[in-house]
This record gives structure tokens, C-alpha cells and sequence, in this order.
């Protein structure tokens, strides 16, 4: 689809087809809501029964109207949406919002209808957004194209969604919080338009957003909300995320992480869902932050609006009662902040104007009687020293506690210091008003302490993400020569016998050919064989049955380690060759790093490389690092830093030191053969060894994907 | 302390010292907060400077007063605190509550007379509550003796607090969500009483409790919610836990997970915390729930007051909006719970009420033009069928949504089906009408779904403990001959050089003589007994250095195995001698199992057991799995189960079967060891390697905690 949608965003006309008189239809709703959002350019309602609505003349169809409007509503069952669709094209409209479900998430009839549509607007070029969706706000025309609850306040939010419910859910939730909205746009089943048209175009259009007096009191920045069920290309998807995340916070709901799940949604909006960690994985890697939970969401969303993004990991808390204060503490040690430490004139400071039984070390405890007064004067001190990022105000609705002055003060800190202040007030009735001034002043407030500490962590994960180096990308492409004519040829051989896998010793030639190093290894037929191959490597051996259907070889008791003598040799032979089986004889490489490697094809994100801890305990150790490939040395290097494994890596270092960079090097190696390599092959080597010398791959498995 | 509370908790007299006419004293709330709860009693107010406060008649001192009150609260400083529990002790007065904070939580002072009132409390056996409380409620008698907000409402909830300003956000919120609460206590500094006091009250005292008409829509069971930042006298504690979570769900938020927060508790209410992981282990042992957080604390006391325990894991799913819906799977998966598999009837029913593009199966979709009648068709199609044990109700406030009726509609449908029900209404204004009809109707509704399955999956988690067999508890003690005398005197000599383990042979001797395997092992001072140990034990060797101070001997290159012939036992002895310590030799052990098992002690909760995967790796894979000695086998089988490590245990069964017996004797004898061996040593054997044939103690470690 062309990205240019800027005549979508910013109609200067607007037609709603199936404009309706009755109030509780969506023809009327949206119709209402399009004129109550003060929308500056003309409305055409289209009704062949009616004169006028809402005091607007109605037209009998599209052709009637004066002309090219530059969106088009579509209000009208689903079973209408191609003959209208139709009427769109003949008038040359290029901005069409589908609002109907009744498609694809409905079943195979559905599908059929969502197909016709989807040529029809590809072929004639009009943007469609939906269908089965809620429609799209833009503050910025203003425009309010949706049918839920009018949205009261213009904010710097944006938010793309695929269910048009939570859009619902988040309008009465914005309203009641006085949280503005930017824009919010419901995609629906993603037809033609999708959350990357949009994306790409938040990217390049930034500029033409322009704040008003309202603004006052929020956030520098724009955050995206994303709730998607699917993402739409995968790599198209990354790229705006990446450009936006460098300056706007993303964060992202995306739910499926089961089977379960994914196939609720697929009849809901006919969403295939990836797998969970590559798409937690791909997140990570663009910058953007992903929702666990609803109230994640809804929480990213009040904090990313209102309160600067706290340039450190150190946070001060103020609260008028131990219990809340320890929790907090807790909360803190498990993200990625860090409780400030105060220099000695804060301290100092604090103990002048805080009772004695205060504690006067970070959490600042003002005690159950604080009135608004210690609060204020505790808060300032602590905002003026320069060595906090963020500051969390706890209160408690004890007896003497005033609520709704405490709030008003905080407002006031807010406006007189730029350090973020966020709060959390615990209770019910009593701390309700406090609430509410807390709102209008615009500092985010959480029902718990631990719901602000995650939302602040959050935050600095952003800073710091935002703020990575921005070295200029290296592409290191290792020489690979392969032959793939004969690789193909071994995959055909394969699959024409319905292997699942490459036989062991094509699989060990192709990692051989990729530079990747391999232990001395070959198929035997006899104990001759075999002894005259430990004559030549050395007189440490390992037999295995190669079979390509055998995986877990150690489970099945197809391998035999330790081998070190010919008495052993001929033991091992005598009770692999009753299997019947070709039996493989290799060198043992001893070490003691066990890693993985792999390379997975994911339809959506592209080739993706894991990394982590190896050999038998891989699965109980459960260290899956995945990297988007491609990979050069620095990013293998981080993706390895990250791994559990990298805590014992880093340990023998000091000791035993291995040859790290050449576990690196391995790895730049397996991201350039996977690019290499036919698109059907997976890969995994599992162990690959690491000692003082080399990396070595051990038992590298190539999979033939169905 | 004496366990009897009766005259405590139902005085029928209670003296209030301090007692004070201005409405912002705690000495006037405390007293309005008596005679407002309908407390039966006398009440005497104590102010040597009033006539009459409140129209009551006031006294000069305790001496004036014509009877010994049951109760006493100090409503007075702390400075007048041991003078006043003094005149309490000579009135003969039993029970008294102190208020008052300013003790050992400000530092020495406070504590040392904190050390007062404790030593004439004991003296003179008197039950003090507190100090640095916030007082107790107890609606049964009924009293409200506490200088919080008033609590409107009775229920069967149940509350111990170690925090005043905890109870006081719980009340606030109870008062606003019409939660009703059965008694409060609040401990403060748990000086005399704490929390063992009062469970253990509770847990005799059942049948006290006459439940009134008001009762109606309340769960059948009496939940205990605890807030504690230090656990005292853990085996007390959880002997009392483990009773009532039998028939009542306990469920305890407990900070302190971090050094930082025991910091912080340290300058709160003086608690020390023991280590996280054993409090995990302990509670869950007792059969109570760790909240994570304090919306944990807060839903799951809202869910169990209100709603029966689902009597299975089995959840349906009720939304008008696909996503939420989907996330709700989500969450579901990540607990013990099940989504319902609805059967044909179920399905062909749904169908027929609901529209064509709804889904019928689990989680069911109504759509978002869903009335409220809609919802309760569904609802009831599926509340009939039985194979749900549970129902969560999702709401998003759509164009049409009904929230207020489909709110009555609900509880409607809770009344006439015995099957729990929950809800989520998602949003901002316009689902607080339904949500105030909902507590209303005692129908647990939470902001969000997630918040909703949690509650759910805790119930269930409470339900499966509480019917968990009821076996009679077979004690086993395995005969283990130690001479105690030779192993003081071995720790005395270890304590004399500074040594903080016993020597390896020592360590070895003393797990052998407990009747743990351990392999054949020496100590060599040459080659040549090296050599013979080996022709004696069979060439596979392993060679080790054998130093106190030595404890990562792998990491620190003190250790070679796999040695299996003179050249290598040469070369091994030559690399070790070089070190100048004790070399030891030992019979190499192979098998695919290494596990880790331990002994710790613990000053709350005594003897614990540590088991999980050993090995290189074990931290790694950080597979800490406690159990609270004693263990018997079939304990030890559970613990075994639940590890990491297990899974892979459970897969070689199949294939290679390793002496699973064998392994679950040596924790058995680890446990009856623990008992017998001096309390200052710990132990620690990695690995435990588990073949075929045996459980073999590789590398057993006493350490001498200091």
C-alpha cells in the first residue's frame, strides 16, 4: 500500500454511507461523533430515506454528492460492503473506513467477502481501514471517525488497535482519568491497511502535530499503544518500530502467548500468532516494550503521558507509613531501578524538619500523623538534591492525613521541580478527591506502589534503550563457499525418503563449509575402521548411531563416550552394531562450556539465531537468547553477555579462560550460513564446546522444515 | 504468653487512658470508635482534666474506677507508657493496647523501653497488644477499639497486621468496595502478642462466631489475610497456619525480599527477615498463600470474603469483546487452571441464542452489541452445564453495553447457580455504576481479567491444598551411629583455625556414617599409593585437591578426572603436587543424574532441606527446592517431583532407569542427619550423582556457621 495517509488522517471531507436517524444506530453514533469533534471540513450523511440528520442535508448515494470526498464511512452491513466499496471506487474515493464485522473472523463465507473486498481496494487503490473495527480519532484534524464514547481530551497518547473493544474500554478510562488522546486508530481485521501504514507514517509526519495550551502538564514525548493480536511483515513492522522507540516510547499488548489463546483469536480477528518469545525477542530488539497484563497497558499509557521519562535508574520514596514503604523497596530490587542514596545534607535537612521517629534514609518514612505541610517540605527536600531520577509519593489515609492538600502540593512540586513525580494512594472513599486533583494536575497515580515502580522502571527501560549508542551498523559477511547445488540435492534425496533431518555427516560437511569447526568424525563399518580412525585422532573417541531420525541420542542410548582404549572401542562397537545402524565415529572434545546454537525460519520475523546454554541440561537450564539475524560480532557478543550461561562463562575466564572470541565468530558464522543456506533448513548444534582453544561444533543438526 | 484471648478480644469493660475531648486526638477517635462500634461493655474514659467526654462520665485515674476493666488502651506518649502499664498492673487489669509509637523501631531508646514494657508485661502476665499500633476491631463482640476510619461493614474476613497504615488503606477500601470485615488486629512491634496468638485463638475459637443475617452473599469460609514483616516463632506459626488452612484460606503479604527492604523494615517496625526462598517454602508448606503484591493482598481478600472456592480448575469464559477474551486465555495458561471444554449441548444451545459471528466456544464472544438479556442466556446455558467450575464475566463498555443490568443480571444468576462467579468490567466511568451493583451483590469484580484469573487460580490453589490426603504423617528415622564426641571435637578443631568447612575426609566420614553412599576416597602423599588405590578401586579415578579453604575446586583447577591409566594418574599427581596441599583420590562416579542436596538452618523456621540439580550448572538452572524438616519418603518424593531436575529424571526412567529409590533414602537420611549433627553445621553435598545402581555422595561439604 502507498504510505501516504495524510488525506485519511486529515479528511477535508467526509461521507458516511448508512447514515442513520435513530440514535442508538452506529450510522448515527458516528455521524454524531464526527460533528461533535468539531471536524472542519464538509459532512455528507448518505441515506436514500432521509432529508436531513443531525441538521445536515443527507444524500440519496455517493454519486449525488458535489464531490470526491476524501474519506468514505462505511456504516452498512457487511453484506453490502462490495457493491458500496464499489460506488467508492466509481466516485474515485481514496479513504475508506469499513466499520461492519461479519468477515473473515466470522468463517469461510466471511473470508470469501474480506477476499472480494481486499482486491477490490487493492486494484483501485483505495486505503481501507477494517473491516470490523471501531473506526479512527485524529485531535489533529480533529476528527473523531469512531462510534464509542466521545474522547474529552486531546493528549499526545496515539494508539493503534486491533479490537475495537479495548478502544472502547480504553475511551471511558481516558474520560475518567482526564487522559488525552492523540489519535487512536482500530484496525480491525487489517484488510488493506495495517499498523505499519500507520506506523510509517507517525514516523515521517511527527512534525505535524501541534500542541495546543492543552498540552500543558504532559510529557515531552508521543508515546504508541499498540494492542495487536497478529503483526502484519514482520521486518516492515521492526523498522518503524526501531526508528520511532529511538525518540517515542512503544508499548505493545500482544496477547497469544499459548495455543490456547492464538486460537481464541482466531476467531476473533482471524490472527495467526507467532511464537511468544520471538515476538518478545523481535520487541526487545526494536526498542519497544511489551505489555504483560492489561493494567501494564493502561498504566504505560497514564505514565508515558504525563511525567517525563526519568534520566536514571534512581528513585527517592516518600511515604507516611513503613509497610507501604518496605513494599516498594521489594518492588524496586526486582526491576531494574535503583533506591537513591542521599548525601548527608539530605539527610540532614530531612532530620531538621521531620519528627524523630521519621526515617530519614531513603524510603523517607513522615509517619501516620504527616500533615500536607511535612509531605511538602520532605518532598522538596529530596526533589532539590541533585542525586534522584524519580520520586514516588505513598500515602495511606491515616486519621490526620489530608488527602486532597497533599495532592494539590504535589501538583504544585510537579510544576517547580523537572524531576518525574509519580504516586500511588492507597485506600478507597477518603483518597478519591486526591485522585482526582492528581489527574487534572497530570501526575500518574496508581492504586499500589507496586503498579507506579513498574511503570517508572519501564520508563528507564526506554531512556536507555533510546539512548544506545547509535555506532554505525557493521555488516560482517564471513567468505562461505558452498556448494548449495549439492546441498539441494541432499535436501531433495531427504525428503524424497521423508526425512525430518539431514543425515550426521552432511549435516557435520555444510557446517564444515561454513568455516564453523568441527571435530574429525566419519561413518565406520568395522572395529578396524574405527581403531585405525583413533590411530590417526588420538585415542579419545566417541561412538554414536547415525541415524537421521534419531534426535536425542544420548536419551536413547545411541552414544558412547569415553573411549580411550581399544578393549573400550571394541565393547562400544559390538553394542552399536546391534542396533543396525550406521554408527559414526568421532573425536572427543572436551571442555567445559556446553552452548547451543540455532537458526529458526520464523514466517513473520525472518531468520532468528538462539543462542544459550547446551548439553543435556539445556532444556532444565531453559537460557533461550534468541537474535533477529543478522548478527555481527558486537551484537553476538551481547546476545552471548545476556545468556545464563555467560555467568559461568565469565567465572572461568578469570581461571580457565576459553577462547570466547572464537565462540563469537562461530556465531557471526552460523548468521551468515543461515542466510546462505535454502530458506526450508533449520539449524541447531547442540553441544558446541568451548575450551581454551576453539569452539567447537559437536553434533550439529540440520532439520528440513515440512 | 497464655493463649487464652476470650477476655480480650470480648471485653465487657475497657478503660481508655488518655482519652481526649479534641475530635483530631487519638485519645477522642479511639474512644468515638467504641462507643460508635454498639460496644455493649462499660467504657471508662481516663483524663485527670474532664468532667465528661463523648457523655461519658471521666476518670481522674485507673485506681477511680469502681470495677478492673477487661481491657486497657493507651491512647497516651511513650514516654508515659511504663508508668501507665504499671498502674495497669496494679488495677490487676489483664489485656492492654499501647498506641503509642516511639519505641525499639526510633533506635536504642526506643528499644530500651520497648525491653520495659515487655519485661513487666511478662512479669505480671498481662496481654499487650502493640506498641505502635493502630488497635483491634472485632465485630463479634462487637468493638471497634482501633483509631481508624469506622468499618461500616460486618463480614467474615479476618485481618492481622503488623502495619497500622495498611489496615487503615484496607478499611478505607472495605468501607468504599462494601467488603465487610469479621476482626482486625493490628500488632505494631508485637512486643508480648503476636501473630501466633491470635491465630491460634482464631483457630479454637471457630465456632464464636455467629454469623447474622447480613451474612447472606458472603463465601462459606472465614479467610485470614496477614500482613507481617517478620514471622515470629516459626514453627508456632506454622503449625497454627497449617490447621486453619485446612478449612479457611490464609493468604499473607510478607515484604522483606531483598537485603534493601529488610533495611527499611529494620527502621519500621524492627522486623528481621528471614531468606525469601525459605519463607516461600514454609508458607506453602503450611498451606497458605504468598501474595506477591499488595493488589495480590487486596483481590484475593475481596475473592475469597465473597465467592465460594471453585471446586475445580475448569474456567468459562464470558466477553462481549474478542480481546479481552483473548488475553484471558493468556492468563489462564500461565496458572493451575483449565479453560472449560464445553460439551455438544452446551455448544448447539449457544448457537441458538447467541448471533452468527459470536463464538460459542470457550472463551464465548456475545459481541459488543450485546444487551444484557444476551449475556444472560449465555451466562445461564453455560452455569447449567457441568463441567465449569468457575465463571468470569467480561464486560467493555460498548455502544449498546447495558452495564448496570447486566450487573443485576449477574447477581441474579449467582443467587440461582451455586458455581462461583467474576467479573471484569473494563473501563472508566461508565462501568462504576455496575461495579457498585456488583458489591452490591457480593460478585467479586476486578479492573482487569488478569486480576480476576489470578484471584480464581488461588482459590483453586487453596481448594487443592485443603483437600490434599489426609495420611497419617509416618515418621522415619534411619539408624545413623555417629559418635558425636569425635565430630565436636573435629568442629572445635576446625573453629580453632579459623576453618569455616570440615577437611573432605571428615565431611565424607561423617555423611558415610549416616549411611549415605559415598565413593571409595584417600588421601595419596605419592604416586605410588595413588596406584595402588586404584588397582584396589578400579582405574577410574578422580584426582582432587583436599583444602578447607578450597570450595570451588573445578573452577579453581583442583580437580582432574577421567583418569584411567598410570601415565595419567602420573601426570595428574605431578600438576596437583605442584599446589602443595592434601591431594585426595577418589573412584569415579558416572551417571547422568547430579543433583544437589542440603541442610540449612534457619532461625525462624529450624531445619530445612535443600534439593534440586547439582552439578557444574546448578546455578544455572537455579532449581531450589525447599522442604521444612522432618522429611519422610513419600515427603521426599513430592519435593523430588517438583524439581527442575525431575523432568529430566522422569525421561531417563524411560529409557536408562536410574535408582530413584536410592536417591529418595539419602534425602530421607539427610533429614534424620540434620537432626542428630550439631546445629552449627550445615551441609551441602553437589553432586549427588544417581545411577543405576546408587545415590553417591560425590562431594560432600560440612560447613561451621560462625
Amino acid at each position: 500500500m502507498p504510505q501516504e495517509l495524510a488525506t485519511f488522517l486529515y479528511p477535508k471531507s467526509v461521507a458516511v454511507i448508512g447514515a442513520s436517524r435513530s440514535p442508538d444506530k452506529i450510522g448515527f453514533i458516528i455521524l454524531k461523533n464526527i460533528i461533535n469533534s468539531k471536524f472542519r471540513g464538509k459532512i455528507y450523511p448518505i441515506n436514500p430515506n432521509a432529508e436531513k440528520i443531525a441538521d445536515l442535508k443527507c444524500y440519496k448515494d455517493l454519486k449525488e454528492i458535489p464531490e470526491i470526498p476524501d474519506l468514505a464511512v462505511l456504516a452498512t452491513p457487511s453484506t453490502l460492503a462490495v457493491e458500496i466499496l464499489e460506488q467508492c471506487a466509481d466516485k474515485r474515493i481514496k479513504n475508506v473506513v469499513i466499520l461492519a464485522a461479519g468477515f473473515k473472523e466470522i468463517g469461510p463465507e466471511g473470508k470469501l467477502l474480506e477476499e472480494k473486498i481486499t482486491t477490490l481496494a487493492m486494484k483501485k487503490k483505495i486505503h481501507l481501514l477494517g473491516p470490523n473495527c471501531l473506526g479512527f480519532f485524529n485531535a489533529n484534524c480533529p476528527i473523531n471517525a469512531t462510534f464509542g464514547e466521545p474522547i474529552r481530551e486531546r493528549g499526545n497518547l496515539r494508539f493503534i488497535s486491533q479490537s475495537g473493544a479495548i478502544a472502547a474500554s480504553l475511551f471511558d478510562w481516558c474520560n475518567a482519568n482526564n487522559i488525552g488522546l492523540d489519535s487512536f486508530i482500530t484496525l480491525g481485521n487489517k484488510a488493506v491497511l495495517n499498523e505499519n501504514d500507520f506506523l510509517e507514517y507517525f514516523e515521517k509526519e511527527y512534525q505535524n502535530t501541534l500542541y495546543s495550551e492543552q498540552q500543558k502538564g504532559l510529557s515531552k514525548v508521543k508515546p504508541i499503544g499498540l494492542y495487536l493480536e497478529s503483526v502484519s511483515e514482520g521486518k516492515r513492522f521492526l523498522k518503524s518500530v526501531s526508528k520511532i522507540s529511538k525518540k517515542d516510547p512503544v508499548f505493545i499488548l500482544k496477547p497469544g502467548k499459548t495455543e490456547a489463546s492464538a486460537k481464541a483469536m482466531l476467531s476473533h480477528t482471524g490472527a495467526i500468532a507467532g511464537e511468544n518469545s520471538i515476538i518478545d525477542a523481535a520487541f526487545s530488539q526494536a526498542g519497544a516494550i511489551r505489555c504483560q497484563t492489561m493494567g501494564d497497558f493502561f498504566d504505560l499509557a497514564k505514565a508515558f503521558s504525563w511525567e517525563e521519562v526519568p534520566k536514571g535508574p534512581k528513585i527517592a520514596i516518600i511515604s507516611n507509613a513503613g509497610g507501604p514503604g518496605v513494599i516498594s523497596v521489594d518492588a524496586v530490587s526486582e526491576t531494574g531501578l535503583e533506591l537513591a542514596k542521599f548525601d548527608e545534607k539530605t539527610e540532614t535537612e530531612l532530620s531538621k524538619i521531620l519528627p524523630r521517629q521519621s526515617n530519614i534514609i531513603n524510603p523517607v518514612d513522615v509517619l501516620g500523623d504527616a500533615l500536607a505541610d511535612r509531605y511538602r517540605n520532605a518532598a522538596e527536600i529530596v526533589l532539590k538534591q541533585g542525586n534522584i531520577d524519580s520520586l514516588l509519593i505513598i500515602l495511606t489515609p491515616q486519621i490526620m492525613t489530608q488527602v486532597e492538600k497533599t495532592a494539590e502540593f504535589i501538583g504544585y512540586l510537579s510544576k517547580k521541580y523537572d524531576k518525574p513525580i509519580f504516586c500511588s494512594f492507597i485506600g478507597g472513599k477518603s483518597i478519591t478527591e486526591g485522585e482526582k486533583i492528581l489527574n487534572i494536575a497530570k501526575i500518574p497515580t496508581f492504586r499500589f506502589p507496586e503498579r507506579a515502580i513498574y511503570a517508572i522502571s519501564k520508563m528507564w527501560e526506554f531512556r536507555k534503550q533510546s539512548i544506545r549508542e547509535n555506532i554505525e551498523r557493521v555488516e560482517e559477511s564471513p567468505k562461505i563457499n558452498l556448494n548449495l547445488d549439492e546441498i539441494e540435492k541432499i535436501v531433495r534425496n531427504a525428503r524424497s525418503k521423508k526425512q525430518k533431518n539431514l543425515d550426521n555427516l552432511s549435516a557435520n560437511e555444510i557446517i564444515t563449509a561454513a568455516g564453523i569447526t568441527t571435530p574429525a568424525t566419519q561413518i565406520v563399518e568395522s572395529f578396524e575402521q574405527a581403531r585405525s580412525f583413533a590411530e590417526r585422532n588420538g585415542w579419545k573417541i566417541v561412538l554414536k548411531l547415525s541415524s537421521p531420525g534419531l534426535i536425542h541420542k544420548k536419551v536413547a542410548g545411541g552414544i558412547i563416550l569415553n573411549i580411550t582404549n581399544e578393549a573400550q572401542l571394541k565393547e562400544a562397537m559390538k553394542k552399536l552394531e546391534e542396533r543396525k545402524m550406521d554408527i559414526q565415529i568421532q573425536e572427543k572434545i572436551e571442555g567445559d562450556i556446553q552452548a547451543i546454537i540455532g537458526i529458526r525460519r520464523d514466517p513473520t520475523f525472518g531468520d532468528i539465531l538462539l543462542f544459550g546454554a547446551g548439553g543435556s541440561y539445556a532444556e532444565l537450564i531453559a537460557d533461550r537468547n534468541l537474535h533477529l539475524l543478522p548478527i555481527n560480532t558486537k551484537e553476538a557478543q551481547n546476545l552471548v553477555e545476556r545468556s545464563k550461561i555467560y555467568k559461568y562463562i565469565d567465572k572461568m575466564q578469570k581461571t580457565n579462560p576459553i577462547a570466547l572470541d572464537k565462540l563469537l565468530e562461530t556465531i557471526v558464522k552460523m548468521g551468515t550460513l543461515a542466510r546462505i543456506l535454502p530458506k526450508d533448513l533449520e539449524i541447531e548444534i547442540n553441544p558446541v564446546i568451548v575450551n581454551k582453544d576453539n569452539a567447537w561444533a559437536v553434533d550439529p543438526k540440520i532439520y528440513i522444515k515440512p
